[in-house]
């Protein structure tokens, strides 16, 4: 997606340690109309499938799905990454180990929400390792549900999240692809969708 | 706002412990074309106020915030409930107290994105003790920055978080108000808005 990786250019910071801060428009604070942007070309490019439900993971997550869900007209489900004490029993859950904030978290999710008759499209903001996908992937796996796609705005393409998940015969896109990142320079992969 | 009363009444569950849960619908698996109308009425009765950001807290009120943003035409900011490595020094920060997580948490928003030009609407999914809200207005006071109102999804008006904002003068209105709950009925206090 042209514009994301312009915006990425512009508004983007590297950070030591290969930590691209996009939390000027992404992940902190939200340019509302540019996601919104972002959810058009997610219908786009997974809207031909029998998508029901979008699943994505807190935080950050949440509001790219909610926006993007609006043109699939489906409801957002968002795993949670801890138990909370208003969530039923009767849950799903997997690990997932955060290296942002180096720590495991469970991720829960009801099993009221998710089950054999769901088509889903996972959606996230972020994917480098792919710790937070394969997490999801394996909830839907223990849900009975089928995975239609996993959509991601910026994936780091220099980490093998997107190989192992692409190995795995799962159709990932991501909307854009940093195949290289210095302090001062980031170069994209070219996308053929 | 009587579809989300009626929603409420059709959808939530009242556990024991004073525990509402509307998790079908809004803060684990999310109407999204439901959680547009919300947002509609948030502009409604917010939309006359000079806001120029939508300031909400991880996770559950992220959904709401970018839905109702659409009709603000403005970006929404999200306060963190713990330090990131991916986020800058310089934040403003506060202390909330999660009844729900029966725990202390340490709330954080980058300075770079709240300061003394910014009108700001907070929004949340639920408001019960108060102390998520009090937290955000927190961190908006010692930001430089302006509060137009706090707009609140549904709100435990048998506790105290409620009349506590209220009397501090601030613009507060819930899109619906719990007067009583017990373990098989649930009453609303009637609004004037």
């Amino acid at each position: 997606m042209k514009a994301l990786e312009e915006r990425i250019l512009k508004d983007g910071q590297v950070r030591p340690g290969h930590i691209l801060k996009v939390d000027s428009f992404l992940n902190h604070q939200m340019d509302i109309p540019f996601i919104n942007e972002i959810g058009k070309e997610f219908h786009r490019l997974f809207g031909h499938k029998p998508v029901n439900k979008i699943l994505t993971i807190e935080a950050s997550g949440i509001g790219v799905a909610c926006l993007a869900a609006q043109y699939f007209n489906v409801p957002v489900v968002f795993a949670k990454k801890s138990q909370s004490l208003n969530i039923d029993g009767e849950m799903l859950s997997t690990k997932i180990v955060s290296y942002t904030h180096k720590k495991t978290y469970d991720v829960i999710l009801s099993k009221r929400f998710l089950g054999p008759d769901d088509h889903v499209l996972v959606i996230d903001d972020f994917m480098a390792n792919g710790c937070a996908a394969l997490g999801l992937i394996d909830i839907i796996q223990k849900s009975g549900a089928t995975l239609e796609g996993v959509g991601i705005v910026i994936e780091k393409g220099f980490q093998d999240g997107g190989q192992k998940i692409r190995d795995m015969g799962i159709d990932l896109k991501s909307l854009a692809i940093i195949e290289e990142m210095t302090d001062d320079s980031l170069t994209f992969r070219e996308l053929d969708y």
